[in-house]
């Protein structure tokens, strides 16, 4: 499967976008993230879903712009949340611009993601904007669960998965399940590509928090030990807390209340900890394994082996990112 | 016509919602705004605008809902825009938790708001879901002209109406609107509806500018001169710049660009200019102009010269605000 025909279909499409409106101090922030890049996996997905169904995905291209829509309003508001000054390596809106703009601007981007539901009839309109819906409001809760979290001591691994779940994976099946819908294709049909997609989106969450710790610095587009630097209490602490003899993790819960000016040592001894407890494997495992559910959900999908074979490809793709 | 009919029904329909849901941290805050109370003039207009059509209004209190809960979504995210400590003399969402969470649970309103469009079948939804966006962008400009105005110098009279009709007016004329659409009446009714909120919610606001300045303090539920001390450029400013001799308007001026203490003085000495040049009277003058013009809008309705009336005396209510 060409991925490179979506991107460019997809880009082309952003592209041709008017936000060139008035008034600028609110459209010229839009605009701007849109244009910050990114691999745009959300919308390639959505274009894929439809493809595969009908080999036309261009009538997807309406709801690929939504769900990326939808993706970069989170991103400026998350980042206002996380007082986060950079996002891939450029000034974030509220940055550039100020806290308000940020509010401001990324209202009205959830608003133009609806909006672009309104190139679709009554009926898969309505299913659209439904879905939108139901997974915006879960990623909301998933953002909510993940700041709960940081003040929380006794979060469980099933909690954990399940926030990353909501804040991360249901997206990313929505962009699928999008496709299917603009397909026309029976619920039963786009609901396995909804789970082959919310699977995929653990393992890929999972993922990150395991390259977080022990990616190669020269793929991993991220600063590595971010996630120990912070405190934050992802799927490696929580199963390391788990299975570890009590020295092991009370020097854990000792650095995870640590911040620091220097943070080598700190980063040297948790993954010293991780590695002692067989966390990079045991999450290597269970990185499989989501993504082996999501395959599974491929088997009873009404489309070519051809198609099939092009999902997994895209599945172990994913997956394979430098460690 | 009864109000009190359509207050009782809202109220208990919103009442019987259940925002008691996890994450409580991002719901209660829903729940708390939307209990917070007001008047309820958006909502009670979709339920009459649906009434005076069908004889039926308990249809339309899904999407009156949908327009209290956009409405209170604008309430909790300019309150953090404008720093407000207080609305409706209770905290502000953001007050009382934090920023953040006056972000999330207002995001997580404007979605709320799209979902309650869900009880109605796709036709009808989506019409009130593509006039609830196209709304809700139009408020989003109007705040962000409001914002710019600021620090604008050369603000004219038509950008100031246009602004409030943007960010307070279109939201009336869509909640009546809405009635109109869930009554499934053509277009041309709908938008015959729609130009009378349009115009009335105009009238509203430029009351609001006066009473601001001339209101009884018993009666206005605002601390008078508040938006002379907040060097707001309300209509009467702006008039009162045009039509003055160059004293009275470099007066006007000076004091626009002072902030103090003790506010007694320029609260009084800004009007005696506005009187002295005629402001209140001419601002009245232009409130009964846009309200007669949006009654105009009643002639070629079709509903009962009841009905009729019923809609002139909201309006005449509306306006008879005392001074």
């Amino acid at each position: 499967m060409d991925l490179t025909k979506y991107y460019t279909a997809f880009t082309t499409y952003l592209q041709a976008q008017d936000f060139k409106r008035e008034p600028k101090n609110l459209y010229e922030p839009v605009d701007y993230i849109l244009q910050l890049g990114g691999k745009r996996i959300r919308p390639l997905l959505t274009l894929m879903a439809a493809d595969v169904f009908t080999g036309n995905y261009k009538t997807a291209l309406p709801a690929a712009m939504a769900v990326e829509t939808f993706h970069n309003f989170t991103l400026v508001h998350d980042d206002i949340m996380d007082e986060a000054p950079l996002r891939r390596g450029k000034e974030t809106v509220h940055q550039k611009w100020d806290i308000n703009t940020g509010i401001l601007s990324g209202d009205a981007m959830l608003i133009l993601a609806y909006q672009y539901f309104e190139n679709y009839e009554p009926i898969i309109f309505r299913k659209l904007a439904q879905l939108f819906s139901k997974t915006a409001l879960e990623v909301c809760d998933g953002q909510q669960l993940d700041v709960d979290f940081e003040t929380r001591n006794d979060v469980t691994i099933d909690e954990y998965i399940n926030m990353i779940r909501l804040k991360t994976s249901v997206l990313v099946a929505a962009a699928l399940k999008m496709g299917a819908i603009v397909a026309n294709v029976d619920d039963t049909q786009a609901d396995l590509l909804y789970n082959y997609g919310l699977h995929l989106g653990i393992a890929f969450q999972l993922q990150d928090d395991l390259l977080d710790a022990f990616g190669d610095p020269k793929t991993f587009g991220k600063q590595v030990g971010g996630d120990i630097i912070e405190n934050k209490k992802t799927f490696l602490y929580l199963k390391c807390l788990e299975i570890a003899e009590k020295v092991d993790a009370e020097k854990l819960q000792f650095f995870f209340n640590q911040k620091l000016e220097d943070n080598s040592i700190k980063i040297e001894e948790v993954k010293r900890i991780f590695e002692q407890n067989d966390i990079p494997n045991i999450t290597t495992e269970l990185i499989e394994s989501y993504t082996n559910k999501a395959f599974d959900f491929l088997t009873d999908l009404n489309i070519s082996d051809e198609a099939k074979q092009a999902l997994v490809d895209f599945g172990n793709n994913l997956m394979n990112r430098k460690m």
